[in-house]
């Protein structure tokens, strides 16, 4: 129970340790053990299932709404598509709640309306319901918004869990957080940064020489190409708050394996690299949209490489490490040599990016 | 398109008109067409509906949180579920996606969360997914919400329909705004205005007496047992921003007849009466939670308007009025003699009621 005058801090919304303890110890507390789900509430995944239907809800509170290459509303579709599409599922409707604030420009609104709508037919998924409230002029900066989705399973998914089975036992339907085995391979399926650094730039107003664009984008038809086309998939996530040391650090948790992962693989634009230095900020820490980081049996991992690297999502693709029983957690050989741990940050140094 | 410098205002929020064009003229024209869906988003119904499932998402912004007789979670559980159940269908999951003011008591959470849990527990259906944001101190009173679900068929609902067939054709497979025909009769499962005046009453700090409560409450048993009990119900709608002026004007827009309603039919707590006329407010036009109107067979009415009369939640129904043919929009016959409109209200009187 919460002390008398504990209140929340920007650092609960930030993904992390702290986010994760407040979303444990007091919703999953008040909601658990009431529904009937495959994979529920408690297993903390990127999405829900109950029967067939993969369900996610994702509240979004970037500031600025609008920053180099994206915005809330594209963010919000990306975000529900991949979240769905980490299960192995297709996402086949969606559903957009706005809470909107008085004075926002009713320009504004139409930009980010329009830009869901573009967002939404390059995933090939309509809204088709939602919800419109508003409120007093306060900290929102326009506008926050939720985007709930559902998903089903597609015959990739299934093809994908039969190339699996070939190699390994694999007693889930989905590809999960907890599916991870030692020796299995991690694809990171482009460069890290470029979207928290993007939004940090709007949010100060700073510039790093070239102008660094998000990558914010939905990313299910490259995911379900790769689960039809070439399989052996077990487990995928969108590394956005807390960024790949969080991401990493939640499969190492929920997997009971360790990972090791490889500086010199990981893939970081220049401009991010110079901004993260400059700002004293570590880029596994920054949130990312539009990548995700992909477990695959290691027998199928160099074909998963090779076909991501064809598709423009996935072209800065690369295998930044295993699974591994040799020990807990998450360790990085460094450019220097020798082996360092990477700790589940506390939170994502960039607040509001999603 | 939005003219260079239009801004969004609190009525755009308010239910009525305003918020009728907002969202007609810029999110569904935004969002229409893309999605393949029985009851689209153009439908603008309580939920949609793609394949057999019914989906709603609905973001709540209740201010202050906790009011008599509920706060914002209670809300939140009870409106997605009523409006699941408006179209005839079982919630079976919902996902709660958190926006958290900086500066919320982690107990005020607390205690939101815990009247979900019971909230919940009331309805039968738990809460399977969702997300937490934090945004900077502001206007929001501490958190806003959004609460989606996902709802099924029933044998109840089959059941229904069959008893609606036996008497007048109908081609829908659901309970829908539009099945309205000439001679249904409407029923109205309690009184009005309770929940508005309470939640005013926790704005401004008034006093009527004695304590107005609000009625939020999860609707689906009653809902579900009225339909496989009785049957010949061919629509339903809570009717919250904007109170019984705009559902029913909403019902006759889009099925295409007339409502005549009676004014000594229409139950309203002697409370709510004095308080709205002391604040100069039309009762019809202020927000409810917790109620239905409910669209039956002419045959059928007498016995659902007994059977509700049996429930708790609806042991102050009574029969409102009924469709014709003979005008268009709503007129009331007044106590003292003769009709008068009951136009669509521009906006809820009382900001912010969910």
């Amino acid at each position: 129970m919460a002390s008398k005058d504990e209140k929340i801090t920007m650092l609960h919304g930030a993904g992390g340790t702290i986010m994760h303890d407040l979303v444990k110890n007091y919703v999953v507390k008040a909601f658990g053990g009431i529904a009937d789900s495959e994979i529920p509430l408690e297993a903390m995944d990127d999405a829900a299932v109950v029967g067939d239907i993969v369900f996610k809800s994702d509240s979004h509170a970037v500031k600025p709404i609008f920053f180099p290459g994206g915005d809330i509303g594209r963010i919000a579709i990306s975000g529900t598509v991949n979240d769905i599409s980490c299960l192995g599922a297709q996402p086949f409707a969606l559903a957009c709640g706005l809470v909107l604030e008085e004075g926002l420009l009713l320009s504004d609104l139409e930009r980010v309306l329009a830009s869901m709508r573009e967002a939404c037919l390059e995933a090939g998924v309509g809204i088709v319901t939602g919800d419109t409230k508003v409120v007093e002029k306060g900290a929102l900066g326009g506008l926050v918004m939720n985007l709930s989705g559902i998903g089903k399973r597609t015959a990739a998914l299934d093809s994908n869990l039969e190339v699996v089975r070939k190699k390994r036992e694999l007693k889930a339907r989905w590809t999960l957080d907890s599916n991870l085995a030692a020796s299995d391979k991690i694809i990171l399926t482009g460069a890290i940064g470029d979207h928290g650094i993007a939004v940090l730039s709007a949010q100060q107003g700073l510039k790093f020489g070239s102008e660094i664009r998000s990558d914010v984008k939905p990313l299910n038809k490259m995911v379900q190409k790769l689960l039809g086309e070439v399989g052996g998939v077990v487990a995928m996530k969108d590394p956005t708050r807390g960024g790949l040391a969080d991401a990493l650090n939640e499969w190492t948790e929920k997997s009971h394996v360790g990972v090791l992962t490889y500086e010199d693989k990981i893939p970081i634009h220049r401009d991010v690299q110079t901004a993260c230095e400059m700002l004293g900020l570590d880029p596994l820490e920054i949130g990312n949209e539009g990548k995700l980081i992909i477990g695959v049996v290691p027998d199928k991992a160099g074909e998963a490489l090779e076909f991501l690297r064809q598709t423009p999502q996935g072209k800065e693709a690369q295998i930044i490490g295993e699974a591994t029983t040799q020990f807990k957690g998450v360790a990085m050989q460094t450019l220097v040599g020798g082996k360092r741990i990477i700790a589940r940050p506390v939170g994502d140094p960039v607040p509001r990016i999603c």
